[in-house]
């Protein structure tokens, strides 16, 4: 199992408060989610980072997140490239990109194919946005340093704190629980509309019931602010949820009481029309 | 084994050019190259397209150059992601970024190890200036279109079609060679100069005879045009050796019998004070 992600847009976040710690930790983590939805074990990770001209004090700051996240789920930073690309960058800005490598046995890949209509969907917290949908936020916000330093007292924190926020890591916690989990799904860019039908057989759509967890309340600010419908809301972000887990009913009580923080938020139902994802 | 590369400046060429269908392949073969010089055989590839926003024909382009050149050394595929990221890339700019592995059973990892004073060192040609020091050739020539289209009697073509020749891949003619090379080194940014020590063991040197091959007359063309000296030029530029091997003298003659165009172009001395390059 491999795949190859970047940080996005929340990479202008966090050039505009000049804080470069926290975006190792975002690619790492995104990669280790990402092919944790096939149920693999992260390996060997590589780095891209570009920018118009070195920066070695960004370099060295992204490095110490890479470096970290890696450790945190015993992956092996192989090796990177930093490329210095004048004229394609400019000023501070820079991109960054992650390449993990993970195994999984073959009778153990997770592929969804045995859910049926019935099984629970399960739903593990986000810790902020992740790495999805900073485009929209910087189009409502914008990117001055003011607008991202002013304090919010429902989020407790200044809004760029908030927003560089480091895309969580779920690997740790699911591991133990893979041998009863039938379907994984990381909720990145379409959010649950665009994610969840990705791991569902053909024929069944996943109905989630939104009253079943709270909207973290930088949703409802960027919702407000920007004037944005819900539907739109639910495609472009993961809306409090950072993980989807399916699997047979019965297994319910031991997911849920193995990891504390994950809550039944929908089920799988037979595909009535288009729609694969029904959110009530 | 694996490696971590982006095209860098090269990708301005293309652009101004609009011509996208040769990048794919310039870093296909790059990532080639680079695990190349440990001995080892790619096996997967995987490739990350950046832009300010989706450009489907060009991703076309690219996808069909990058398709070319894994099918060329039977290297699979495996996946990408293009990432759209309004305001950190201008215009029809864009990123390139390929991300290999490949394997070489330990005992015949090339690294070096068993080169001594005396062993030879062969050339390889270069189909051009592969990826590096567009940067320099930016700054002389700029990247208008007309200054790119103009024909050079000397070059034969173009200057924007000399720039975009394709990165060469060295893979199929060296794979058989393997077991009588003692050292690999691909000449990419930092020239010979740059790489052929970092393949030396402690306390030798290569010392090159200028007079062994033949200059291209892009290079010449680039010096003359941006008043570069002679030592600039070969820490930026291949000079026309895309790929460095050493070997036993015995051997020699089977390397170049079987490449026709290898040059014995240097050979591995005894390190005298700090220089670990000599080029006369």
């Amino acid at each position: 199992m491999s795949s190859v992600d970047g940080v996005g847009t929340k990479l202008k976040v966090a050039s505009a408060l000049a804080k470069h710690d926290t975006v190792g930790i975002d690619i790492v983590n995104h990669c280790v989610n990402d092919i944790l939805t096939c149920g693999a074990e992260p390996l060997f990770f590589l780095d891209y980072i570009a920018m118009g001209r070195l920066m070695p004090e960004q370099v060295e700051a992204i490095a110490r997140g890479l470096a970290q996240a890696c450790r945190e789920v015993g992956c092996a930073l192989i090796g990177g490239e930093t490329a210095e690309m004048p004229g394609l960058y400019a000023g501070e800005d820079y991109d960054l990109v992650g390449f993990i490598i993970g195994v999984v046995e073959k009778d153990k890949v997770i592929n969804g194919k045995t859910i049926i209509v019935g099984d629970t969907i399960i739903g593990l917290p986000a810790s902020g946005l992740h790495t999805n949908g900073y485009s929209l936020v910087r189009k409502i916000f914008g990117t001055d340093a003011s607008v991202l330093s002013a304090y919010y007292p429902e989020l407790g924190r200044t809004l760029g704190e908030e927003l560089l926020e480091p895309h969580r890591c779920y690997y740790r916690q699911l591991k133990p629980l893979l041998p009863v989990i039938k379907g994984v799904a990381h909720i990145t860019g379409g959010g649950l509309i665009g994610n969840v039908p990705r791991v569902l057989p053909r024929g069944m759509a996943a109905k989630f019931d939104s009253r079943a967890w709270t909207v973290p309340p930088i949703f409802q600010l960027i919702q407000q602010r920007g004037n944005v419908v819900r539907d739109e809301m639910y495609h472009v972000f993961n809306m409090g949820i950072g993980m989807v887990i399916i699997c047979s009913p019965d297994n319910v009580d031991r997911l849920t009481k193995q990891i504390s923080e994950a809550k039944v938020i929908g089920e799988v139902i037979k595909q009535k029309g288009k729609a694969r994802v029904v959110i009530e």
